[in-house]
């Protein structure tokens, strides 16, 4: 699918806010994409449609197939897994459980699969991004499944990051972890909020490019928190 | 079902190694023990009995309507979480997701139903213990499922240590984090291996009851990592 000049790289939740639009810049600069998520991207070079109903193990072989058929005997550059969702909820809610089980499926299970499809798919030197959360780094009591999701992620990423990883040689595997992004979604929940401390999704998709670029180098493993004043983002090591 | 000289308490993963262990301690000490386990511990006063296949928020259901009954009007002294298990396995593992779910479910799913149980029947300044791993507490390449589970448990107990967690006032949180317990199993799987670095189950019980006499007091959202040398444990706060 790809050629030399179309650099081939997945995008894992290629259907949401953030993945959508990674998905319209990354071709935007000639790479061809595939989008990974429970819904089409028409933008996309080609989708790989999972059920959400499905099993993670059904998913995961789901995924695995699709990836093979689209990327024939190439490798994908990078991986960028951005699926992922948020709700609240401490001890006494209700419905902690349940969102406890979306948020284990939204961000863990995306994780993990993408780590699948790069032990198998990923070049040597290839870079898996995965999407923690900042908030996670401490107590979430008010949402208490989203950060123990998010908790998995970042454990993970150091897992994927030193000794034995089943990776191909060299990859480079970091985490974002954003407090807010400015998505429509957060918009239309939060409105009136400050949004000029939310990150512009724009922001993510040009760091990303860097990285494959070679103008950005975090560190294998490195969990990045994205702290957004004024309307500008930093980022910071945790 | 308790009475004034039989104190109440849960225990979560009641059938397992070291979930028997601890039943059958604190019964000899005159306690009232509800078990919740896939399986009966026919030791314990009241058994709650999962379904495997179930899914977590069936398995929050049958457990809350249990823990009710088994209750009474009577309030739980303290709920030990000791549900899990182990399996292995880096992202080039073909069972890599398998064995994740499974971690997921035993260490993850337990902790959680653990923590609503504790919303609604843990009494005033009673004991939530969860079981965590002390090598999740960085990264477990060959092992990533149980990492990113046990790193979820991690960072549940600081969700439910601090802020507006939904426990009742004055719940006492914490992890014990073992780098290997001292398990029938353990010493089936590994046989061989120097056990002088394992954990006895006994030592377990016994610091939990020092606990609920007073006489030990971690601090609330600890993980307490188990170090066992020469059969001597010590217990290192993260």
């Amino acid at each position: 699918m790809a050629t030399a000049d179309n650099k081939l790289i997945l995008i894992y939740g290629g259907k949401g806010a953030l993945g959508s639009c990674l998905v319209t810049y990354f071709k935007s600069k000639q790479f061809s994409v595939i989008s990974v998520d429970l819904f089409e991207n028409t933008e996309a070079d080609k989708n790989i449609t999972l059920k959400q109903t499905d099993s993670w193990v059904e998913q995961e072989t789901e995924a695995l197939k699709g990836v093979a058929d689209a990327c024939g005997d190439s490798k994908l550059e990078a991986i960028f897994c951005v699926a992922g969702g948020w709700a609240g909820g401490n001890a006494a809610s209700h419905d902690m459980v349940k969102n406890a089980d979306l948020m284990v499926k939204q961000s863990v299970w995306s994780s993990v699969i993408a780590a699948r499809i790069a032990s198998k798919f990923l070049k040597v030197g290839g870079v898996v991004q995965l999407t923690g959360a900042q908030p996670a780094t401490k107590g979430t009591a008010f949402m208490m499944g989203y950060g123990l999701a998010k908790a998995a992620v970042h454990q993970l990423v150091a897992s994927l990051s030193s000794g034995d990883t089943g990776l191909p040689d060299k990859a480079l595997v970091f985490a974002i972890l954003p407090v807010t992004l400015d998505t429509p979604g957060n918009r239309k929940a939060m409105s009136g909020a400050d949004t000029s401390t939310w990150t512009p999704l724009l922001f993510i998709a040009e760091y990303l490019e860097k990285i494959l670029d070679g103008a950005e180098k975090p560190g294998n493993g490195s969990l990045l928190q994205l702290f957004t004043e004024e309307g500008k983002t930093s980022i910071v090591p945790v």
